[in-house]
């Protein structure tokens, strides 16, 4: 099963039936080089997955699969492993509904399940809606959270990537004073260490790593907060002397700048919005978003359910697409290493 | 004097003298266009800017003159009030002196002089040294503190400019955890009705004005931090109880791709590098930086000194130029409505 030349099989969960996840999905899988690169696999329900090609005019098949392993991935045809958990009547697009939003989280709990036994190289992660999971009653923030849980996952991260940047996270979604206070050294070192590690995805072997400041100018000498000579700085020492080619803190306001014409590989940014204000600024529907530091490789898209274009066949596929292909790298590398 | 028509005396303060201050004020004076629009008179040293002359190979006449007033705007001859402040032999480009920085700090301080007095409409400054100022004997932060204490200010904000972007800032030079003990509805107010009235530089009367979040997706509900709730929703109704087109609290990580896009016309930012991140990755040699809230116009340049690449003719005068379009441009407006 890991021979080097075979094409990674990619689980693509189909998020929230009403949103415009069905939709994005088959417009990607319109594209043939997806195929010759890898085998997709749709976790999801093929009667919403049918409806959805009327929005969009997808001349594709739809083959019912019973098992991951299934799949031939042959272009033209989507096949899906159809959990049979919506009707699709009672999920009209663009409504939110706790049956969608409890159908949505078992795409992904499935998937993440294929993926712990090896019948998935890879999770893509179609978007769900929060408050949609939560009213369907499973209380969590997110992916990332489901992710880390049923993986018993401690040091993850969030990764961005858009354009030239690759930006991961210190903390996620937590207050700015409660970011504040995440940043201790072990927690920067952590994420420094995923950094160099996620570098091999694009071939990579020694990245450059850039470490964010937490405080305007990365604090002038003490002047603007202590975080970096307390934290950060020790952080950045112990990276190096890991052998990591780690340098900072560097003043945030010029570093995305200088990280998005090449000058560093990787960004480790100090809190959400830090990392989140320039990547979907540079590449608002070109951004992926990368669960690091989890035993499965998981990528998603870096966009909500779009509940108010959700039916109408509009929807881009860019973030998708480029989620799909940033996973078939990361499987590709770690199933050549095997 | 405060004719519709006549064009506005700008006074371009010279920056530290070891830094690139001097070579960008003669690239951009080399540009007639801008003598058609105002009068520029430079506050600085005639022998430093003779000096520059030689890096740039610029082929302007410089004339010393005693009074802005003397000033007779007439592209190819740079006029220079000429403070004689400095030995050129002990301020070799590049180099950081007490020298330099006390000099810089009193081209500021006369501008501020003559502006108060009404023989400068606007003041343009080119970059000063920090340090060097401070060494020189003048402890400030940098030239929005001398202007806002010079001129008695309490509320002022930080403006930058570039792009599409136009960004205050409610906090500036600050630990980001003081940042966000700083965001009170009264601040928030404050800047936001500064916001409303800088629009008039743009002709924009009643300017859409996006006020962000703190924290991550404006705080979710309260889940992420409860300053949107308790400080920034007030600070936005009591703006929109006066009239002004004020919106928010926006999710900070998606606002700056929107008003990047033209759906705001200014944002209300509420610390140094939510603001800062997006206006530098957007524009980095074009931004402007106008301190709002003065009884005086300034614009300024939004890069420093670069003394690594002082003397050598090659920095950019492309902020300069901005700064003074957008200083201009409000002087424009100031006088017209005398």
């Amino acid at each position: 099963m890991a021979k080097k030349t075979r094409r990674p099989r990619v689980g693509i969960t189909m998020g929230d039936p009403a949103g415009i996840g069905p939709e994005i999905i088959l417009k990607a899988l319109s594209q043939a080089g997806i195929y010759r690169q890898a085998i997709p696999v749709v976790i999801g329900d093929a009667a919403i997955l049918s409806r959805a090609q009327g929005f969009v005019g997808a001349t594709l098949g739809i083959r019912r699969i019973e098992s991951a392993e299934e799949a031939a991935g042959r272009f033209g045809e989507v096949e899906v492993l159809d959990l049979k958990n919506v009707d699709p009547e009672r999920c009209p697009p663009g409504v939110l509904s706790p049956e969608a939003g409890r159908a949505a989280f078992e795409y992904v709990s499935k998937a993440i399940d294929l993926a712990k036994i090896g019948e998935l190289d890879a999770v893509v992660t179609a978007p769900l809606n929060k408050e949609a999971m939560q009213l369907g009653g499973y209380p969590f923030a997110g992916h990332t959270e489901i992710l880390a849980e049923r993986t018993g996952s401690r040091n993850y991260s969030l990764m961005l990537v858009a354009g030239g940047l690759r930006v991961l996270h210190v903390s996620n979604h937590v207050s700015l004073r409660e970011a504040c206070d995440r940043v201790k050294k072990e927690r920067v070192l952590q994420v420094t260490r995923l950094a160099h590690q996620v570098g091999s995805a694009w071939n990579l072997p020694n990245p450059r790593i850039a470490v964010a400041g937490l405080n305007p100018h990365a604090g002038e000498q003490g002047i603007f907060g202590r975080e970096e000579r307390e934290e950060i700085v020790p952080a950045v020492e112990a990276a190096r002397a890991e052998g990591i080619n780690a340098g900072g803190p560097f003043p945030p306001d010029t570093l995305f700048y200088r990280a998005s014409r090449g000058e560093f590989d990787l960004v480790v940014a100090m809190y959400h919005d830090q990392g989140h204000i320039p990547v979907k600024l540079q590449g608002f529907d070109r951004g992926v978003n990368v669960t690091v530091g989890l035993p499965i490789i998981r990528t998603s898209v870096d966009h909500g359910t779009a509940f108010d274009i959700a039916g109408k066949g509009i929807a881009s596929p860019r973030s998708l697409l480029e989620a799909i292909r940033l996973a078939i790298r990361m499987a590709g590398r770690r199933t050549s290493q095997r």
